[in-house]
Formats: structure tokens, C-alpha cells, sequence
């Protein structure tokens, strides 16, 4: 908001907080004594006729961003990706929840509802246990009964077990005639949701960027950058290092940014905050159970996820 | 439409209204003087040799434009979503106000569609109330039954809650005999489409452009508006105060519009007007129930939203 | 098709019809003259040394292009979306036709049928009366039942209200014993995107594109051209107006196409052909119903359409 | 596949099949001999200043690149929806034959699967026909039992006349008992699909890109590619017009592609073979239902379609 | 993530895996001696003005830079469609497995599940084979009942049929009351999709982008990096040869990869790994229907697949 801005244009400017300059700023720091180097030999590189045309670079660097650009494009659209798929794993267990509540013919006992409440919660933890390779035996502990939980150890694609562990909870709805055959189609139909939230998300984590891609893109950044110096030494003189760090910045530090939003499921700080989500998910759930909601060290953020 | 613009091309070249200039004039002052002062002290940087090659900032300023597009391109993508999913608000409580009618079997009874379409109401003041922060006391008070009002007063989640009641309401219905399977599942999947949309709201909401983008994109451009006038002192002279700053009202335009866009659900002047579009929807909501609409002091704004 | 093009390749090049060009004519004039002005007084310029570096040019002009490529998707994009949007009108107004064919056990009597294609007929010239803010009465007269007309004339949401009275038809024919619940629940899918398709179009007819980029890059781009000639002058010579006038016009009139696509729902030369739509949309429902089609001054386009 | 093109990147540099190349020669060659003519008048040119500073060109052939990226965009878009169409066709038709099949309840007769499987052959065929403009006479013929035909001569809208007839069929089948609402509804939302895609076909085919466009981008990249010798004559001598003719070659090669691409049910060598489509479709339905498939001249193609 | 990359930004400089360098080599050294060559016979060049001004090379190579990242968006579009339909794959099958678990009344029989399950399994290798266009017959083999296998070793479309044969089998359950009507419909909707699975694999390997396309941008792209040679030579030197084959390398380099990526069902390094991905949906089926996974030589890489 524009408001809120106003006072912070100046300041952002020195921003420090989730950049990714730290970790830039040794490789920064190289390209800088590098030109300082080459300010140094000027004489020696104009008298060998080492000093290069500034038209190439503008030539190349244009071409440099254009495919920086598509890369940049390509990993947003990742982040973008997976940040929506959570939104949708939020959507559909809540409808899913709700179902649950609304759907059954249980004349206020809602023990049935908290078991299907409590699968679905367990199903957000493990997904998001598998997507960053993570132990999921203590959440799931603590939501499953134990006898389905000792199932769960010994099979790999954990959500998807859970989510025929669901399927299994409304056929025996069925059968007990608590709910009737459309309730169990409108069932059904948010659980193949869930399915292609699961395939989305493995997606997502299991097939990065053609690696061919990051290599050429990075090679090329790196490499340009590192010659940038030869082409302005002539004109530029002394402040060449400032104004070459300067550019380099701005090519190398969308290469990080690029190269961190495209595995969105990570722990970075860039990355998706998949542990205030999933409170978040569990909170809401609860709620429309009419239970206690749960408070946590990350509920100052969970709000606003 | 073209007509209409004929008459005003050159008077909209002085258009103010909506405008990011009256904030951004200070810093377009601040950068005017600075290139005063360059120019003035050109002899000076020239005796050191201070000035800067063209050529970079050909090379750079594009390179900043294919980046700026980039943000640009997903600030209006965010703004736009936010415009589908309120679309989708409207049709989707449309949609579901005329199954109120006329899929009951009430026989001519319009108090139970009238319940079911109060809730609507109420479920989109708390979501607009929800996505602004305000206090959504008065709207809610206005159309909810007292005793549901304040079992809402303690809920994080309120249109989620709203949208169980909408999902109890069905339940009523069906057990009542005044729908059968058939109609509730088609209720079911409205109520889905309704689920989607908050969490949606939420999405664009709660996850922002990753602020690393904004910070590098920001600080990229107003260093490089600052050091504009070191590369053309030598060959503009006098006018380059004048240039620079129409270049660089430009490039910081642009990244203003863009950082207000990126938060499409607040209250500065190019952000929805979801005050006159949750009018609208109650409005056509009542005229599909036969109801008097509501004049409002937004009234001569909601038929165009 | 390209052998028809092979031809016209030449003739193209002096193609007038539908252009931009004639209302852009006498800003270029105007152009012509300044630059021409700038050229005589050439010497004057100079020697107060009020000439431009061309290379500032270059990389404003490129920046420039990126960004009024950036507004040329989003006019398009709005354009095709309105395209699309009264494509679906087509598509489900003719899936519903052949339901109220194909679904209803009525025996050969077509009057029933009949009665839901005009209500759906007249839903589509209520749209299109709405998006252009004409007055829907002549259609709607011809086509609407009197009483159920002069209702119509109170409310402002008139396709609405003839959705809802579609519904009310569907429940009728539910109650009536033609249809069962499986049928109706088709019938509601079908009805639900109407719905949506109305306020897709008002979402495009009443969200433009925000104010502040189009005063901003308006600004820009015909600022752009006036400087342009105090760039060129020193290097062009007596041809300066000839080569500035070509320039500015392909940037004024792209930004003017943009313009002019932002709004699709129009009565412009390349607006969306709505008359010629709606008449076609009136046909193939006739002729689903075996029933005549209508010949009209349109008629010779509206098999392309 | 890379092994592939890996033996044929040299050879590749001089292919011809399916190139637009022998259309655009003679504009080539024209431009050739005005390039030469150019340089040929060089001293009279550079007596009366009639050369152009290259900048310029640099600065303009930027912006018509990204323009015409645009337009390329747009075109490729068009081209692909159409594929996806005619992709979404074949699933459709297969998924309507497979339902005709498995949810009849005929025990072996699979007289009326045929019936509905040589409709939508037919439907197929019918499209083709309304695309292209041709007559569709000889393959409804072949498919159609006469007294429908006939019925079809008199239409305009002939697939969605077929479209009805398969409505028809249900509707009979319903009547009959072999099918119960439920595998209704099934047939009924493939069919719904089934008429969108005449839409969408229909879509494209009736809405160029709007003329304006065309023509704009037509007459700037001819004017552009003309004047280009003017300004490189002084710098390039006596290889200007190789220079020039390569780089027209490749921004007009471009527009007449996308030209080509922009109506994808044409017969031009880069439109979408819907001959070979409607047939692979016709085998894979024949195949279906356990029936000879024909082998036509386009035999050889069709696998790979 | 950021910690990984850390380590090798340096590393990864000299990364030779997967990348598209090998294959390159013989070129990029032909255009070195090419380049050598020139530089060596410079004064020659000079002498009969055969060297070309570096402008016209910024110019066009920034609009085939332009023109280079259109093609790299498609390609890359394609190779995400492709990972996104045998995502989409996966989700399907894992559903249609879960609701052959949980909607069939057989009180512990898992022999009807299992039969279904083995279908499914065969379904994903018989598209994996169609679209390698390589022998299904080892893989259908061991996963169907010998009659049915030799009547699909008759058929074309192999994948189609075994749809039908997994409708047959849903017929079948119902016919022996084991579902209802409404379970039908929600196999149905599944079956729907594996259909247009078929079809969007068939659609991205039958039609390449448009061959001219490709052929216009290579041939584009090597002439260019031939021609570059003249235009530094006289101002770059001796560097010229690294200077060319560096710039050379990028865009030969990212038309190679976007020609790998253009068929995403190949077998190159940078092809979607189908083998592993095949092995994956057979394993996570055979979980869910508590069978034995399989360990295969591919077995490393699948988890993350």
C-alpha cells in the first residue's frame, strides 16, 4: 500500500532483511578487486589491444536479460504454482470439512466429523513432511490412532495412503446409511481434488528446471560479468569497479532470487512458509468443528497467511 | 472508446486524478536538483574524469526495462485475479440466490430464500471485511440473526463459518423434504466454488511478490535514475535536468503503479472498490428475491462495477 | 491465408479501412510541423547546444516499446477474453436448446421448447443491451410475453432476472413431471454458466484497464515524439520530419489500438461485432428448433461470424 | 531429438520444404535491387544528406522486434487453441464412443453403438467442412442414413444439427430403458463439451486478429526493411545489400509466418492437417467398436497425428 | 536451495552433465578457426571494406534474441504440458485406484480391485510405449490376461482400449450390483480424464511447433554467429575468436536445448525420465491395493521422481 510506502522509499533502499545480498556480496566483492585489477593494467591491456568494444556487451547483456527474463518468469511461475496448490489443499479440506458437518445425518454427535477432521489435518502434515523430506512421525502421532499410524511407517507416499484412509471413512458412512449416494459423489469428487493437489505438489518438487538451463543461464551471467571490466576500462577509468559491481548486482542477484523461488517448498527465507500453513489449515479446520484452535511460536504470522 | 479519447489526447497528457505523480514529486524534485548540481560541477568531474560511457546505461536501462516488465506483469496479474475472484463472488451468489428460488418447493414462501440470501450477503460484507482488516460488526449486525451474529463475534474465520451455516441451511432443506439429493449437490458444488473464492482472497492476500524481488527491483532503479546524469553531463549540458527526470519519472511510475496493484484488496485509488461492488452484489442479490434495493452514497458508481 | 495475402502484400501497405490512421492524422500533422520547425532552426539549436545525444533516445525508445508491448497483451488479452466470453454464450445457449429438445418428455409438442429458446434469445440481446447501455425494448418486446416484460422493465440486472426465470421454467417442467432430477441438475450446470458468462462481461465492461497506466504511458509516448526530433536534428537533417513522423506513428498507433481493444463491448470499427453475434446466436437456436432463421442487413456477415 | 538434428544442423541451414521463403523471393530480390540502386547513387546520397543515422534504425528495429514478438504470440496462441481443439475432439469423440459401449445395456447388439458411432464420425467430417468452407455432401453421405441427410442439406449450423440428433439418440435410449438418468447425464456433459468445441472452432475461425494490427505491423516492417539501405549505405559499401536482404529476411519471414499460423483450418503447409485428424479420428472409433479401420492415401501420416 | 548452491556457484561454472556443450563443440571450434581465420586476413578486409558496422549486429541480435525467447517459451511450454499430463496421469490413477478400493461393495475381495489396478498399470506403460513408439509387449505381458493381450495386439491405439476394457469392468461391477449408479458416474468422470490424457500426450508429439519455425531461428542464428566475425574484427583483434565463440555459444547453445525440450517424450538427458515416472504410478498403485512395490534398477531416482 502506497501510503505505508511513502515513508520507505529511502529506507528500502538499504533493506537488508530476506536479500539475497549477503550471501552475494563474497562473490561481489571478487568481481570488484577483479576490475580494480584491470583499472590497474590498463596501460598494459590497451597497449596488447586486450580492451573490448562496448558495443558487444550491450549487444549481449540485452540478450543476457531477455533470457534472464524467461528464467525469472519460469521460477515465479513455480513459486506462484505451489503457493496456489496450497491455496486449493486450504480450499478443499475446508469444503471437505464442511461436508463432513453438513452432509451427515448424525443428530449432533460429531465424533464421526472429528475423525474425518483429524485425517484431513493429518493429511496437510504429511504432505508437507514429503515434500521436504522431513520426519512426519510426531504430527502424525499426534492425530492418528495408533494401529492406522503403524500402517502409515511402512509405506511411502504417506498423503496418498491417508487419502484412501478418507475414501474408506465415507464408504463406511455409506454403508451405515449416514450419508446417501450424491453425498458420497460430492465426497468423492473433493477427494480426487486432493489427489491432484498431491500430484502437483510432487511435481513441483520432483522435476526442476532442465538443469542444462540453470548451467548455461549461470554460466553466462558469471561469465559476462567477469569480462564486463574489459569492455569499460577505457571510458570508464577508476569508478569502472563501482559501476561494473553495480550492474552485476542486478544480473547476478535475479539469477539467486530465480534460482531460490524455483524448489518453493524449501526452508529458505524466499521459500513458502509450509509450517505457518499448515497451522494455519489445522486452525481453521478446528474452528469449523467448533474446537479450540491451536496457538503456536508461529501464530504471530499465521493470520496473515 | 475512441470517440470519447478524440476529443481528450492532449488534455490527458495533463490528467492528475488517480495519478502516482503528486507522491513521487519529491523525489523527482530531489533527483532534478541533483542533476543541477552535476551539471553545475561538470567541469569538475570532467577534470576527474567522473563521467560515465552512454553505452552502460543503453545496456543497463533496458535490461531494468525487461525487468520492470516482469513486475509489472505480475503486479496486473495479481490485481486482475483479484478482479476474477470478486467476479466470480458476483456469479456465484447469483447462482446460488436463484437454486434458492427455484429449486425449493416451497410454493410460493419467499421467507427461507430470504434467510438464504441474508446469509449471502453477510458472507461477502465478512470477506471484504476479512481482506481489509476493518470491523465487520455493522454489516453483519445488519442482516444475521442476533444468536448467530455473536457465536460469529469469536471466530478468526468468519466467512468460513458463514459458509457452514449456508451448508446447515441445505442440510435443513433436505431434511424438510423441500429438496431432494439432486438439488443439494448442486447446491454443494456452489458452496465449493464459494470455499475457493476466499481462499483465493486469501492467497493474494496473505503471499506477496517475495520481497527480495520488490527490494532488488527498487533499489535497482532510483540508484540508476541517481547516477543517469553522470553519463550524459558531458554531451546534454543544461537540459539534462529536464531528461532525466522525464526518464526517470518513468521508470519510477511504473514500479509505483506496479507496488500498488500487487495488493489489489486495499483502499488507495487503484485498488478494487470492493465498498461499491459488495453493494452491487447485495443489490442484485434483493432484485433476484424481489426485494427493494439499496441507495447508497456509492449508488452513481455501483451499476458500472 | 497466404495466397490470398501474396497478392495483397503491396496493396496492403496502403490499406485505409478500419485503420487508426485517420483520427491519428492530425496529431502527426502536428508532428510534421513541429519537427519541421526544429529543423529550420537548426543553427539556433546548436548553438545554444539544445540538442539531444541520440544513444538516450535509443534507450528510452526501447524501454518505451517494452512497456507499450506490456499494455498491447493486456488490451488483447481483454479483447479475446470478451471474444471468448460470447463464444461460451453460443456454446451453452445452444447445449441448452438441445436439452429442452432432448430432455423433455413432451411428445412432439414444441411449444414448451419454444417458449425457453425465446426466453434465451432474449437473454442474449438483454446482455448485449446491458454491456452497450442501449435500450433493450424492441428486442425484448418481440421476443418476451407482455407481462413478463413490464416486469423486466423495473430492474436493472435484466439478464438476471431472465436467468432466474429460466431456472422457474426448469422447475416447472420438474414439477410438471417432463424431467426428473438428473435432468434439472443439467440443466443447473448450464444455467450456472450463464451466470458466470454475464459476469465475466460485466467484469470486463466495468473494470478498464487502471487510469494511471494509460495517462502514464499516453504521456510518455507522445512526449517521447515531440523530443524525438531534438535528437535527430543535428544527424537527419531536412528528413528529420519525414523519419520522426514514421516513428511516432507506429508507436501512436499501437497505443491507440490498445486503446481501442480495451473495451471489446463497443460500437468502434474493431470492436467486438455484437449486432451481428446475437443475430447469428438467434439463428442456430431457430434452426435447433426447426423453426425459421431470421435475414436481416447483417445477414451477409454473420455466417463468418 | 537431438541425434537428429545433430547430423542435420548444416544441412537444416538450406532447407526449403514448407519454408515460406519461395513466396517472399521476388519481394526480397525487389529489395535487393533497391538496396543496390542505393548504393550505386552512394555520393549523390551523401551529397544531398539523404543517409540516415543508424541509431535510429537500432532504436526502431528493437521495438518493431518486440512488436512483432507480439504478434507472433498471438498467432502461435491461435494455431495451438485450434490443435487443442481438434485434440479435445478426439477425446471427446472417443470418450462419448467408449460410454456408448460400456454404460448400454444391449447384451451384445452392437447395432445402436454403431448408429452413435457413425454420428459422431460424421459430426467430425461436418466440422471439417464448416471450417474450410467445402462440401460436405460425399462424406455425409457415406456415414448418414438418407432421410437425416437430407434433413441436414437444408442447415446452416450442420454439427449442431448432428449434435441434437446424438441428444436424440440418448434421449431414445433413455425411453427405452437401456440407459438410466445417471448414464444420461454422463452422455449429456460430453455432448455439452462436444458444442463447445464448435464454438471454440468457430471462434477462431470467424475472429481474425484484429485488421488493424495486421496492417500496422505489415506496413511498418516493409517501410522499415526499405529504408534501411539509406541508413548504412555510407558505413557498409558494396555488401549492403547482402546485409540487408539477410536481416529482412528474417523480420518479414516472421510476419508471413505468423500470418500463415494465425488461420490454423486453412490447407497452406503449416496449417493443421485436418484431413489426416478427421481420419485418425474416424480409425480410432472404428477401432473402438471392433471395426475395420480405412486406409486412405494420408495413410502414412495419420499415426503420427 | 540457496545452502546447496552456495557451495557450487563456482562449481557450477564448469558443469558438463546433461548439458548440450558435447554436441556443440565441432561447431563452436569451426566458428573459432572461421573467426581466426578473418581476424587473420583483417588488413585484406579492410583493404576492399568487407568489415560490417557493429550497429546493424545490436539490432539484430537483440531482435533474435527476442525472436530466440519466443521459441524457448514454446518449447518450454511443451515440456511442462508433457510433465504436466503424466502428473495428471499419476493423480488419476492413483483416484480411480482409491475408489475401486472404497466405492465396491466386496466386503475384503481384492481380487476385483486388483484385476482393475493391473488394467490401470498396463494403461500407463501401453501410452509410455505409444508415445516412445517402442514394444509394449513385455510390460502388457506380465500385467494382462493372455486373451485380452492378443486381442490388443491387433489395435492402433492401444491405451484406448484398454480404456474401454476398464469400462467394461465398471459396467461389469454394476451389472452385478457391486456399484451404484451414482459410483458409475464417478468412475466415469476418471475414465473421461485418462482420455484426454491420451489425447493431450498424442497431441504434444504429433505436432511440433511449426517446422518453418524452427527452420527460420537456426538458420537465423548460425548465419548471424558467421557474420559476427566482420563486424568486431576490426576493433576487437585477436580476442575476436573467444569473444564470437562465447556469444555463439549462448545462442546456439539455448536453440539446441529448446529443441531438446521441443519433444518432451523422447529419450535425450533432457526428456521427461518416462521409465522411472512408469515405475513410480506402478508402485504407488500397488501400495494402495497393499501389494508388494517393485525395486528396479531405476529405483534410486524414483522417489523424487
Amino acid at each position: 500500500m502506497i501510503i505505508k510506502k511513502k515513508e520507505n522509499w529511502f529506507k528500502m533502499l538499504f533493506e537488508w532483511k530476506g536479500s539475497v545480498l549477503p550471501q552475494l556480496l563474497p562473490r561481489l566483492l571478487l568481481l570488484f578487486l577483479f576490475s580494480f585489477l584491470i583499472v590497474y593494467s590498463k596501460s598494459f591491456l590497451l597497449e596488447y589491444n586486450l580492451h573490448i568494444n562496448p558495443a558487444i556487451f550491450t549487444l549481449f547483456g540485452i540478450a543476457l536479460a531477455i533470457f534472464l527474463g524467461f528464467r525469472n518468469n519460469v521460477s515465479y511461475d513455480r513459486f506462484w504454482k505451489g503457493r496456489k496448490l496450497w491455496g486449493a489443499l486450504l480450499n478443499d479440506t475446508r469444503s471437505l470439512a464442511r461436508q463432513s458437518i453438513t452432509l451427515l445425518n448424525t443428530k449432533g454427535d460429531k465424533s464421526e466429523s472429528q475423525n474425518f477432521i483429524n485425517l484431513l489435518i493429518a493429511f496437510v502434515y504429511a504432505l508437507k513432511h514429503q515434500l521436504r523430506n522431513t520426519d512426519s512421525a510426531e504430527d502424525l502421532n499426534r492425530l492418528l490412532p495408533s494401529d492406522f499410524k503403524e500402517q502409515l511407517d511402512e509405506v511411502h507416499f504417506k498423503p496418498i495412503i491417508i487419502l484412501r484412509e478418507l475414501g474408506l471413512w465415507v464408504k463406511k458412512a455409506k454403508e451405515e446409511g449416514k450419508i446417501d449416494s450424491m453425498a458420497q459423489l460430492a465426497f468423492e469428487e473433493n477427494l480426487n481434488k486432493l489427489s491432484d493437489i498431491v500430484g502437483g505438489c510432487e511435481r513441483i518438487a520432483s522435476t526442476p528446471i532442465p538443469y542444462t538451463y540453470s548451467v548455461l543461464l549461470h554460466r553466462t551471467v558469471y561469465i559476462y560479468c567477469f569480462i564486463l571490466p574489459f569492455g569499460f576500462v577505457e571510458t570508464l577509468g577508476w569508478i569502472t569497479p563501482f559501476v561494473i559491481v553495480f550492474i552485476a548486482y542486478t544480473f547476478v542477484a535475479l539469477e539467486a532470487i530465480a534460482d531460490e523461488l524455483e524448489e518453493p517448498f524449501g526452508v529458505q527465507p524466499n521459500d513458502l512458509p509450509l509450517d505457518a500453513m499448515s497451522l494455519m489449515i489445522e486452525n481453521t479446520l478446528l474452528e469449523l468443528n467448533d474446537q479450540k484452535t491451536i496457538e503456536k511460536k508461529t501464530s504471530k504470522e499465521y493470520y496473515i497467511t
